[in-house]
């Protein structure tokens, strides 16, 4: 085991891949052993981590960080507890590693069998966020892989404090602690790298802003899995009904506005344009909410404020929400195909057969019929856990869970066959 | 449905991502109609096909085309009706579309489905194989994609006539033709295109050259299915029967030398390699198989060329088999570790320890005990088609069949619920 600080981004990520080889091999009592000892060292080293995070602060407040930022930044001793206790559940939950996928045995007796098994090396790109340091680091171990990190200079005295505590617990129990990197100290140049690393990274999953992740996929030659952005759009179909349509648009906007399966666009069939419009709208300022409107909406509620074409295509992640009047469903289709960012939609309608043709025609992760888009994650898909949730439709779709963070192989067991 | 050509690449693959939403839509029946009915217009077409064939062969031999390269661009006749066999096949495939994946009922009464759907728009890249253009459109068509096809300048005369020809099959039926759509004519200016069409192409498929696939994953911003390159590698353990040793490698080298999965390394455990080197070499020879080999080789098999360096990466394609002597299974595995590229790995041994040691440890797509590397196929792994086998991690992995031409999405089908 080298012991020696590697100085170079490339040299950390050659030293992920070659711990990922007896990482892979863990069973699953050891990696669920070495999740709870990490989440017992966070514990301990609280106050040092409390400590690092107060001088990224400082540092932020100085360079002008929004408020926004610097709270997404800011662990505090309770938030540290709670860090602790997300990785004891991903202790928790079952090895997805070994899992046969597939069986086949051949005519001529080769027995072939599909099973999962750990990608290698996982990168992740994020952004002043020091509990996903924790978060993505723990689902690795836990799917048997290797992670480097690259996760801001905003937080990279906390994220320096809390990589150096999760290695220091792998190597008190004799796993190779480099399974765990960071390559914050080298900057742009340590991502840059982190995104060309073939070969070394396996996989790159990017979590932060759109344009985080824009710059990801475009740059980077490792693949990706994209998390990400949701315009939600929720149809107030014809035969809405009015309960529903309004306990499903208060639910889906106000209950946690930002976060990517909050709704930012509502699109009300003409034909119940009169008898909806009114009270959503009212139900929704009630809570707070501002509903930027077109002249449709306006003319039926008031306190609307004229939407922009630019509101379409906004993903607000605050009390805002655009709302539309379409003429019909074959309109409400088109929008949504035009602005959507294909994470989830769903329809509010008493029609039976508009509802299925909504679930066949919309091409998004997730299609709902009178539901709220809340819904799309994957603790309440009973995952268990949340690796993120994807927007494009390679490898995985929708909510991820552990089992997304392992790739498969073929082992064929023969007895001397050749192919005539 | 448009009928004016499209003037820029990018013009003809929003036609191909518009054409993607009723292909999507068409019923098992009527997808293999549609392949049935391409099937028969290509031969009606072989005159015309085998005409623009030619002057596409007259031009690669004033450009100074290699033999080879002439070879894998000819389409004659007998070539043509086999294309046509081949599409009547993939008509007679399950639909891979409407698959449920997974199901479950959550606490609060929200069914969710996942199953499987097209994927949208697929892209190739690929070289001067005409047989490309018409196998990889009849798969995404059966999968329910659209599909844009850049197949090199080479073939361009054959691939136009080709796409004519498919594309006037299906507006005959009634399906929109733009679902099949070349970029061929626009040069490298379309590959490019094509390649940071993000939105409107959802997946690429590179096939052909390393180098060719080495440019598609670095430059493009379209997520990629990467397949290809194998330095395919035997492992002859010290308990390695001579007689399934020798079979197996002569099989594995000479039965079709120039495909991806053909051996291109052996290594011999140095216990057995007094025992097992001389009958292998000896078997290979009188196939016709040039041995490049270590010293240790050399010292125990006559006409033996030495082995260089750059041997063991090198992915031979011909009757050029590269031999070395290791320590041990370690050894082995090390070797395999630092040339292999993750294709398919096999190890020939009576040692059943040894074999699932082999399984466990080998980080590639097929891994194999006791049976020749030429059994990773599509066909032999009975997926009736193959589309190429991926040697990357994510979303596929080996041989892929038609569902890897496909994703999926989660229908959630409530009755109000919100979230709490």
């Amino acid at each position: 085991m080298t012991t020696a600080i590697a100085t170079t981004a490339r040299e950390r990520m050659s030293r992920a891949r070659e711990a990922s080889r007896s990482i892979g091999l863990l069973g699953d009592g050891q990696k669920a052993t070495a999740l709870r000892a990490i989440a017992d060292a966070i514990e301990s080293a609280a106050v040092d981590i409390v400590e690092a995070n107060r001088e990224d602060l400082e540092r932020g407040r100085e360079s002008g960080l929004s408020g926004g930022l610097l709270d997404r930044l800011q662990l505090d001793s309770a938030r540290v507890a709670a860090l602790a206790d997300a990785v004891r559940d991903v202790a928790d939950l079952p090895d997805p590693v070994g899992r046969v996928l597939d069986e086949r045995v051949l005519d001529n007796g080769i027995r072939l069998t599909k099973v999962s098994v750990p990608f290698g090396v996982i990168g992740s790109i994020y952004e002043a966020r020091p509990n996903v340091t924790v978060d993505i680091a723990a689902l690795a171990l836990r799917s048997g892989n290797a992670v480097v990190l690259r996760g801001g200079t905003a937080a990279e005295r906390t994220n320096g404090v809390l990589v150096a505590t999760m290695r220091d617990a792998l190597a008190r129990l004799g796993i190779d602690p480099e399974a765990i990197q960071t390559v914050d100290e080298f900057g742009r140049e340590g991502a840059r790298d982190l995104m060309h690393a073939r070969g070394l990274v396996d996989v790159l999953v990017p979590r932060g802003s759109a344009q985080l992740i824009e710059t990801v996929v475009t740059e980077s030659s490792v693949p990706v899995i994209e998390t990400g952005a949701g315009v939600v759009h929720i149809v107030l179909d014809e035969s809405a009904p009015l309960e529903s349509a309004r306990d499903i648009v208060v639910n889906a906007k106000v209950q946690r506005p930002s976060v990517c399966n909050a709704v930012e666009t509502v699109l009300v069939h003409r034909a119940a344009a009169d008898r909806l419009i009114a009270p959503v709208v009212d139900a929704l300022q009630r809570q707070g909410v501002v509903v930027h409107g077109d002249a449709a909406v306006s003319a039926r509620a008031d306190g609307v404020v004229p939407a922009t074409d630019d509101d379409w295509s906004l993903e607000h992640l605050s009390l805002d929400l655009s709302m539309r009047v379409v003429d019909d469903l074959d309109d409400a289709l088109d929008h949504i195909r035009r602005y959507s960012t294909h994470h989830t939609e769903s329809i509010i309608t008493a029609d039976a057969a508009n509802g299925e043709r909504f679930l066949a025609e919309v091409d998004s992760a997730v299609v709902m019929v009178n539901a709220s888009t809340r819904f799309t994650d994957g603790g309440e898909f009973g995952f268990g856990a949340e690796v993120g949730i994807s927007t494009q439709k390679l490898h995985a779709r929708g909510p991820m869970g552990l089992s997304e963070l392992t790739s498969s192989k073929w082992l064929a067991r023969g007895t001397g066959q050749v192919r005539g």
